[in-house]
C-alpha cells in the first residue's frame, strides 16, 4: 500500500506537514497513525462515517435536514472506496490514520486499514470539520483559545433537537470558542463563508438558553476559560452525527478515530462561498 | 421648482410611497416637508451634510478614517448641487424635505429650499443611513423592535473615540436593536453585506463595555425594551458625523432635519457587496 520507493518513518511527519501527498503516503503505509490537526494547515480535513447502503440513504436525508452539524463534503458510490471530489488518489480504506469499527452500536475493533472490513455495499460520508473554519479564523487574525493552550475544543450536548428521520435522532452537539464581542462579530462573518463546515454560529451568549448547565464542564473535549468581557460563541459540531449514528445502532458503522481525520487535496478556500 | 404639470397635495404622499420620482416632486415643490422613513421602501436614503470647501477636504479624511459611522455614498463637486451617483435629476438644494442651517455651530434657520443659502464653495456629503440595512433585515424575516412600536431607534454616545483629524473629533454614537442570539447572528450576516451603511455591528451584549451606563436611557431617540433572552446589538450610527461636525463649529454647515432624508434613485440592493 506504500507507493513510495523509500518508505518514510513516522519521525518524518513534521518535515512533511505542508506536503499533502507525502503525508498521505505515510498514513497510507500505516507509518503515521496519530492526530491530523497540526498537519497540512490550509487543507480540508473531514470526519468519516461509513455505513451499509440500507442505512446510508436515510443518513443522507438526516444530513439534508440538519445541514449546520452535518453537511457532507463527499458521498461515495456504494462499494467504491474512492472519493474523487476530495482527491483523485484518495482511497478511504487506507488514507485515514485510524478507524473505529462499530457493530450494532458497539465498538468491536480499532484498525489502521479497512481492507479486511470492506464490503460492496459500504457508502462513505465525509463531513465538514471545524478545522477548516478555524484556519480561516486564524488567517483573519483571531486567536482561538483551545488552540493557544493546546487543548481540544470544548463540546456540549444542547437542548436543540436535530430534525429526526425514522432511525436517526438526537441532540445537536455544539463546540464553543470564547471571543470578545468585536471578535465574535468578525468570527460570524468569517465562518458564514463556510456553510459546508458548520457555517455561522447557532448561538452566542447565555449557555443556559441552549441547555448547557455548566460551561466549565463540557460533555466532550476540554474546558477553556471564558474571560471577563468575552462571550461564548457556539457552532454546530461534527460530533452531532457521530452521536446520532451511535444511538441508531446500525449493523455496521466505521468512523475515523476522533482527531485522526481524512486529509483531502482541497484547500480550505475551496469551501468558501464568497 | 415643481416639474409636475399638476402639483400634488401633501395628502397624496401615501398613494405615492412606492414612486420615487413622484415623491421627489412633492418634496421639491415644498409640498411635503415631513419624515421620509416610511416612503419608498427599498430605496436608498441618505444623511446630508453640506460644508464649505475649506472644511470639506478634512471631513472627507475624517470619513476615510471612520468608515463604520461615516461612509459617504456620494460627494459632490464644490458648488455643484447635483449628485449623479444617486440619481441624474437630484438637486440637493430642493430635494430634501427640510434643512437645518448652522453658523459657527449654532442653528440659525430651518428651511425647505437652499437656493438663498447656496454658494459656489459648498460640497455635499451624502452619508449612508441605517434605513437601508433595516430594510434588508426586514426582508430577511427579522423584526425590528423600534419599528414595531413606531419609535425612533435608540442611540447612545459610547467611550469608543472616533479617529480624529485636526478639527473633527468626538465619540462614536451607536444605534441599538435587540435580538435573540440566533437573530443577532443573522443580523450580523445581513448587515455585513452593506458596508456603506454602517455594515456589521461594532458591539453586542454588555452595554457597559462600550461606556453605556443605562440602556433604558438613550442619548438620542427612544428607549426600547431588551426582553429576557435577547441581547442588545450595536451599530455605528450616522449621528456620529453630525455630532462631530457640530462640535467642530464650521463657519457654515447645512444638514437635513433629522428623519427627513435625501431620497436617491438607487435600490438598497445596489449597496450590497455580495
Amino acid at each position: 500500500m506504500n507507493d513510495m520507493s523509500t518508505p518514510a518513518s513516522a519521525g518524518d511527519i513534521n518535515a512533511l506537514v505542508g506536503d499533502v501527498i507525502a503525508v498521505r503516503q505515510l498514513i497510507r503505509a500505516g507509518t503515521y497513525t496519530g492526530e491530523t490537526s497540526a498537519l497540512v494547515p490550509g487543507i480540508v480535513q473531514g470526519n468519516v462515517a461509513i455505513l451499509p447502503e440500507d442505512w446510508a440513504d436515510e443518513f443522507l436525508l438526516f444530513c439534508h435536514r440538519n445541514p449546520k452539524p452535518c453537511t457532507p463534503i463527499a458521498v461515495s458510490e456504494p462499494g467504491n472506496p474512492k472519493l474523487p471530489e476530495l482527491g483523485d488518489d484518495i482511497d478511504v480504506r487506507t488514507d485515514v490514520p485510524a478507524y473505529r469499527i462499530f457493530q450494532n452500536g458497539e465498538p468491536v475493533a480499532e484498525v489502521t486499514d479497512l481492507h479486511e472490513w470492506w464490503r460492496d455495499d459500504l457508502v462513505t460520508f465525509v463531513l465538514g470539520c471545524s478545522f477548516s473554519f478555524e484556519q480561516a479564523l486564524i488567517e483573519a487574525g483571531l486567536r482561538i483559545r483551545h488552540r493557544d493552550i493546546g487543548a481540544t475544543v470544548p463540546m456540549y450536548r444542547t437542548n436543540i433537537s436535530t430534525s429526526a428521520t425514522h432511525r436517526f435522532s438526537g441532540p445537536t452537539v455544539v463546540s464553543m470558542r470564547p471571543f470578545t464581542p468585536a471578535d465574535a462579530i468578525r468570527a460570524i462573518q468569517v465562518t458564514s463563508r463556510f456553510p459546508s463546515v458548520h457555517g455561522a454560529p447557532i448561538h452566542l451568549g447565555d449557555p443556559t438558553a441552549i441547555g448547557i448547565v455548566d460551561i466549565a464542564r463540557p460533555d466532550y473535549g476540554d474546558a477553556v476559560e471564558v474571560r471577563p468581557g468575552e462571550i461564548p460563541v457556539f457552532w454546530a459540531c461534527g460530533v452531532t452525527p457521530q452521536a446520532v449514528i451511535e444511538n441508531a445502532r446500525p449493523s455496521l458503522c466505521i468512523t475515523h478515530r476522533p482527531g485522526s481525520m481524512l486529509i483531502s487535496n482541497l484547500p480550505n478556500s475551496a469551501l468558501a462561498t464568497f
